[in-house]
């Protein structure tokens, strides 16, 4: 068992905006300039500082909590209570930004170990207190919200703050496997990991501060997904806390002990447990990192190539490809957006691992796109991106105070649906939202059968940001389930997906979710509004 | 949609033997020989034809079934009802070959449709008729046995036999993806699938009279695993019917759509629904296919190299290792057994897809092989693998026929405990049935992570065959579940495992099971005495 180095706590982030404070800043003079050539360019700080309502728990509860899990860490404080208000979707930090903190929770419990959770929740499931479990606070989904229509229906609302559950619990270097606590944010893990010269390879943009419970709960994919994985399929074991007891899943990589149920609570979002162990494949430590770009005529001829690539099992590590749009605006030439010879599409490539291992597969993979007729750009744009690859929540903080809304999405799909999909939401959001709005997309992960398609909207917010935003999102969701495609691939179902749940899933899926949920959480008081139609 | 010539059609299989009876027959004398060297040698003919209990279903119920499926699709004769009385297991065959058919169906009912397999199930589930769906008849873990103890609580029983949706529905070139009914077998699923220059891939010894549905049931895996995945790994869509309605799933290949539901009905044996439509990933045909042999020193040395081989994602199409008395009966040599200089252990690896694919393959494992310390022994002990890859079941058929005890079970766990596992299991099956028994042991599917361990033991079967290996089936899975092992990695739950299922997965597991099953069918008519506890 491995404790954490202090040296490697990430720190905790704003109410209002993304990641560590002395990393924000406004827009760069030449940013800005290149921003203002699109969009009107506006004054829209963030609202001053706002305090967050009264705890509504009675102090009886209050105190009963701190008898389980120390006083030290059952806090009611506003600041403490206004940075576990919501996630950081752009609904969110909107909200957030105009002082709205009627979401807060009551009071933040902080459980140290799997024993102290599953007191909490047998605590609040008595005294029908709402629980939402708190990792990285990174959601994007509306997952962390108990909504005013459910409030009354509790005695409170606990955010369950898993920070203090930073542990590496055990290694198996023989079986390449390592089991974390849920609390350990993507680099406090990696950092852990690291002095047993291993790695898990989990790089979700929002990896600096999401946090291994999230990546579980959500069913988070991140960059190196072509090499390493979602993050679901990389989980060999659960450990999770619920009401009626707990449960520790995962006898064998794979078995035909009846459904595979790690698979129920991966995604579970809360709405089950708290999954307070995660046992996951581990690696070691690649021993370089090569990151490339190609160029491809079109982003359908850059999406055939990699459908070609996943079909052949032969996927680098790192994956992606920008439509034409994206494209332009990684080369810096906004006013190329639309155009139809605007550079073509950009794709990267990014191989890791062994030397010998790399320049195998940098070689196969490179005599099949040549093939097919991309064009090595060399290793530059590799590095670019990899330099920035988890820079853009900055920067949408810094377009959010020039009054430019920026926001994202994603969806996932067949190969056969992939440009109808593409069309479908991309209209969508255009039609929403009119003229003077940007939307580029990239594929952010592959599968032999199909592929994710990730959006991102940049428009004037004008006066009322929020309101513009929320019917866009909701034609964007509207034709996803058009297309019979997934709701989200990666950022889970929250508040936000839950409406077109229903549409994917059927009745009876709803059904089985249900009685899952009643089952593990009989007084409905586990992450109450997320998840289950 | 594609209809299956009929020449592909597999045949139906007796009920006291495996496979096609123009296939069936006694021991070769060279065979009886050196089976005689380890075995005391009877004779235990299966009993003369013996006429199944009469039907206990009201001729009213026959008659509305009739009604749904046509009067055709409806038997009560008693050599259809014989052939789908329980499964493949050797404790079935024995008890078949001693002239019980306490467990026959009432009813045979052959749904043609989606429509119709819901119509049956509404019909019983308002009826209380149980209903337990019969796809290959392969099960090997009392799969398809409603025990006397339940069977007062139900008006009848129903084998529901899914052999006439037997079509290819949809292919889809694009996406590698086709959608197949489930009663088709694994012969005939390839043979619609070659039409298209397109195949699964999925061999399990039950190949030739397995069905696609009861590889979704039951997770099954094969002998191609290595390069092809399990089967539930090859599903991306599936549509079950159940009493309360129909569910189609598989929006994407992956999603973060809460839990991923394919996973819970992959697995749940008929108790939750039956799947009428099942996606899967395709392939082209492979242009060339290689089966080498390789020699390890030791069954340790052999799995330490598939380990360094699934750990190194550099995995053969074909990978298995037996062990040094599986090796020794596998070269004929069955004197040699438990000596340790014995020959060493037997790897076979095999390679399919393109020749540059194969050579490259080939080419990257042979070098990690030879490193190891494996020695190679050419392509013959591989092609002769291959040429027998099925035949292990007739092998049974005629050992039971001389009086030879034979039965396989496997198990799946971490690399770290792959060991223990073995000798524990080995251990437990030799305490329990005494001296001169053999227990076979081969690694049949790895994973970066883990293994499966499959056993074959053979016995002298004694007067009571059946009563002498229960309690040694018993012994090897408490042996399992002291080593946290999974009770099953590829053969299901079935009646046979239901007892150790608590153990693996969790009051809380068996408490989510429960409240699915509750949920989806109210009236506990779906195959009742399988999976829950």
């Amino acid at each position: 068992m491995t404790e954490l180095d202090t040296a490697h706590r990430q720190p905790e982030m704003p109410a209002t905006r993304w990641g560590d404070p002395g990393e924000a800043g406004p827009l760069p003079d030449h940013v800005r300039e290149l921003v203002s050539m699109v969009f009107p360019i506006t004054d829209a700080p963030a609202a001053e500082r706002v305090d967050v309502p009264a705890p509504a728990l009675d102090r009886a509860h209050t105190a009963a909590l701190a008898a389980v899990v120390g006083d030290a860490d059952v806090l009611v404080d506003d600041a403490t209570r206004r940075i576990r208000t919501r996630g950081k979707s752009t609904p969110d930090l909107l909200r957030q930004r105009v002082g709205d903190l009627g979401d807060a929770p009551d009071v933040v419990v902080r459980p140290g170990s799997h024993d102290e959770v599953a007191a909490v929740l047998a605590y609040c499931g008595e005294h029908r207190i709402a629980v939402v479990p708190f990792g990285g606070g990174t959601a994007v989904t509306g997952g962390l919200v108990v909504g005013a229509a459910e409030r009354p229906s509790y005695a409170g609302v606990v955010s369950l703050d898993l920070g203090r559950m930073r542990r590496l619990l055990a290694v198996d270097p023989v079986s390449s496997t390592a089991t974390l606590e849920p609390g350990l944010r993507g680099p406090e893990a990696e950092a852990l990991l690291a002095e047993h010269g291993l790695m898990l390879g989990h790089y979700p943009q929002s990896f600096e501060f999401a946090s291994i419970g999230g990546f579980a709960a959500t069913r988070s994919s991140g960059q190196s997904s072509a090499g390493y994985g979602r993050f679901d399929a990389m989980v060999v074991g659960l450990r999770v806390a619920t009401p009626v007891g707990d449960v520790h899943l995962g006898s064998a990589p794979a078995n035909a002990s009846g459904p595979d149920l790690r698979e129920l609570f991966l995604g579970s979002e809360g709405a089950f447990g708290v999954i307070t162990e995660v046992t996951v494949r581990v690696r070691p430590l690649p021993e370089m990192k090569v990151y490339e770009g190609w160029q491809w005529p079109d982003f359908a001829a850059g999406a055939d190539a990699m459908r070609m690539l996943a079909q052949s099992d032969l996927l680098p590590t790192v994956l992606r490809l920008s439509d034409e749009n994206e494209t332009s605006i990684n080369l810096a030439r906004p006013d190329a957006i639309g155009g139809d010879a605007a550079g073509g599409c950009l794709m990267i490539t990014g191989y890791e691992g062994t030397p010998e291992a790399v320049a195998a597969k940098q070689a196969a993979v490179t005599e099949v796109l040549r093939k097919l007729g991309g064009t090595p750009l060399g290793t530059e744009p590799g590095e670019s991106w990899a330099a920035g690859r988890f820079a853009a929540p900055y920067l949408r903080d810094s377009l959010l105070d020039v009054g430019v809304l920026v926001e994202t999405l994603e969806t996932a799909t067949f190969w056969s649906k992939r440009d109808e999909l593409y069309r479908a939401v991309k209209e969508a959001l255009e039609g929403a939202l009119g003229e003077g709005t940007l939307v580029l997309c990239h594929v952010s992960h592959v599968y032999a059968t199909g592929c994710s398609l990730y959006f991102t909207v940049a428009t004037p917010g004008g006066e009322q940001p929020l309101e513009r935003w929320l019917p866009a999102k909701a034609a964007a969701c509207e034709a996803i389930v058009r297309c019979g495609a997934a709701i989200t691939h990666h950022h889970a179902v929250g508040t936000d997906h839950k409406p077109y749940l229903t549409a994917e899933i059927g009745e009876v899926g709803v059904t089985a979710l249900r009685a899952v949920k009643q089952a593990l959480d009989p007084a409905g008081v586990l992450n109450p509004g997320v998840l289950v139609p």
